[in-house]
């Protein structure tokens, strides 16, 4: 069954979806004069989790992928919670790795634990959620024609990292560093989000690849974007990984998911109320779809097997 | 390794729990004048779904077990969310089966979902998590010498259930119904629990078997609670399971987890204003330790695996 088929079933039974229609990164409820934000994402070693993860990746992972849904709704985290599935015979030590991995991004975020639950599973799962409040939700049905459209960070080192430890490929330890930060110690952009709350018109995060999330944004929002590939922020060590595969980097880098990078649109007469560093990458107008330099952009993206 | 030497892994690492310690039946971060309660608990096929159980039973479950410990914190659910595991070649039905349990779950407590996640596992998981709020929270630890102690509805019920599918006991039909009632579709006691805020002083759920419940309530408050075995509300069909197999029928009743029945503590004086049928099986008192008629009960319980 593919993921769409899987969706589909529960749409059609559940129709109630909270204060803001489900599709955004994260479910809404009204909370007197504010919004109650609610995400879930499930982690499952099998398939979300490459060998060379420490434990104490994987706790911050799992920590990282929720914050970073809240984040995107312009909210700030205020708790989280999770369940882990075990299996049996798991070593102390990767657990005690785990935990700590958690308590690390608790830390980093600087938001508690309201609730754990442990179980015996087949597989080592961990389901994170992560709650938030804003005065203002920020969605990925808001892009107006004229807005600029906006990236965090860079964007590639994601997948550029998985494909260095997937195919072997020899690269100095310098670039090996600079792509595994991205691959396996992500961190979420939570004063970014929360930052443009006030000024954003839409923002979504990269946990699909950076084409994907523009297409769901030109849907959802029904704009046209267009991008130009030269003002993409993709870092050397991208370009030295799609060398050596024989791959374009500017495809590499859009297909590359997990890189918890904000991608957000403003007005352009915004654009110096933002108080961080960002990178405009293209503009918003009227019409449907994503456009690479002119040309049709191809939905590219993460396929969540590693 | 036993489920509290997991527990111990990750309370060494995890210290911060919102604005009340862990160890409730959810966890509450303030939220203005109200709190904002947050709990979860992870459905495990191999271990929790007994294989009569239809699909739509345990997606109805999935809600009832989380929204239960919603309501023993004395809250109002206000919305849901869940993360599904799916094994490889699930087949189309029972997964529309369990979209349809989930969906009436939640329309049975009117609440919303806000997220919802799916991906590959090896096992058929639910992970659900319920939100609510509160003006006064409902702890496990705020028992007063001189309170009643009282439960909602009956007793046994589930576990006999379960024993009489194992242990493939010949019961008549409608004492089959009315013990898998309980066994396959328990509910969740929303109203009283929002009933049970302006008016007890402790409550919990008896999701592991009233008998262990008793002990953390006595534990946490730091209180003596005597229990009268004649004040359980237990069926009649209880009775006969335990006579079918030899066994105690009030030592069945009391391991009996799975109930979703609440346990609460009230003033005296107070009992006259609780509006909803409830039995009062025994008395907190200045000490510590659960007695029934005056023995030492033992902290029986249920095991989690059918």
């Amino acid at each position: 069954m593919h993921e769409s088929e899987i969706i589909s079933i529960f749409l059609k039974h559940l129709g109630r979806g909270g204060d803001l229609p489900l599709g955004d990164d994260a479910g809404a409820v009204r909370f007197g004069d504010e919004w109650l934000v609610a995400t879930n994402d499930m982690l499952v070693r099998e398939t979300d989790v490459p060998d060379i993860m420490t434990p104490e990746q994987v706790g911050f992972k799992a920590v990282t992928m929720n914050v970073s849904d809240v984040a995107a709704m312009g909210a700030r985290p205020i708790g989280f919670l999770f369940s882990i599935g075990l299996p049996k015979g798991i070593e102390v030590g990767y657990l005690d790795g785990i935990a700590r991995g958690l308590s690390r991004g608790l830390e980093f975020y600087g938001v508690p634990v309201l609730s754990a639950d442990t179980n015996e599973a087949a597989d080592l799962i961990i389901d994170g959620i992560a709650l938030g409040t804003t005065d203002r939700l920020l969605t990925r049905s808001n892009v107006k024609p004229g807005d600029l459209v906006c990236v965090t960070g860079d964007i590639g080192r994601a997948l550029s990292g998985l494909l260095v430890w997937r195919e072997n490929l020899n690269v100095s330890p310098r670039t090996r560093k600079v792509l595994y930060q991205k691959f396996l110690e992500p961190t979420a952009r939570v004063l970014e989000g929360m930052a443009l709350r006030d000024v954003a018109n839409a923002a979504i995060d990269i946990s699909d690849g950076l084409s994907k999330e523009l297409h769901l944004l030109a849907e959802m929002s029904g704009v046209r974007i267009d991008v130009r590939s030269g003002a993409l922020p993709i870092y050397e060590e991208v370009f030295e990984v799609a060398e050596a595969l024989g791959k374009d980097p500017v495809e590499l880098a859009i297909s590359s998911g997990e890189e918890f990078e904000l991608l957000f649109t403003i007005p352009p007469e915004r654009a110096d109320d933002v108080r961080f560093e960002f990178n405009v990458i293209g503009k918003a107008g009227v019409g449907r779809g994503v456009y690479l330099d002119g040309t049709p952009m191809p939905a590219l993206g993460w396929n969540h097997t590693v």
